[in-house]
């Protein structure tokens, strides 16, 4: 069973790399940029078999590990 | 219009960051961990209203800037 975790900066929180990103994209000509975020991406490969279970074991992750809660963001995708 | 970009790496290339993701879950005390691949989030505010318009933009810019082809693959979301 594959975990997708997607960390984000909360919103307000200063995004230097995604800003580094838009200024990038607007010096290579893409127009009508508004705004650009980066994040983390973990997939996570468990042996677990039981969705709800695996959901609640990532999220546990999140707190614990994988996101910092003060300034990140998190949302759990289980496939 | 936002779009969702997710940059991995490509099977086979070898990932430290999710290596040391894995080996500090497993310090953590959770088990069952078959692996862990860690990528980046990009998220796209675009002026445009097309999706398929943005779609195409979005992939020119993950080909120009937002992804290294050589060592990483990239999906698109469109929202």
């Amino acid at each position: 069973m594959r975990a997708r975790v997607l960390v984000t900066l909360r919103p307000g929180v200063l995004d230097p790399q995604g800003e580094a990103v838009r200024h990038a994209l607007g010096t290579l000509g893409f127009a009508g940029i508004e705004a650009v975020r980066q994040g983390k991406l973990i997939e996570i490969d468990l042996a677990r078999s039981d969705p709800a279970a695996a959901a609640a074991e990532v999220r546990e992750m999140c707190e614990k590990l994988l996101a910092n809660t003060v300034i990140e963001t998190y949302s759990i995708e289980i496939a």
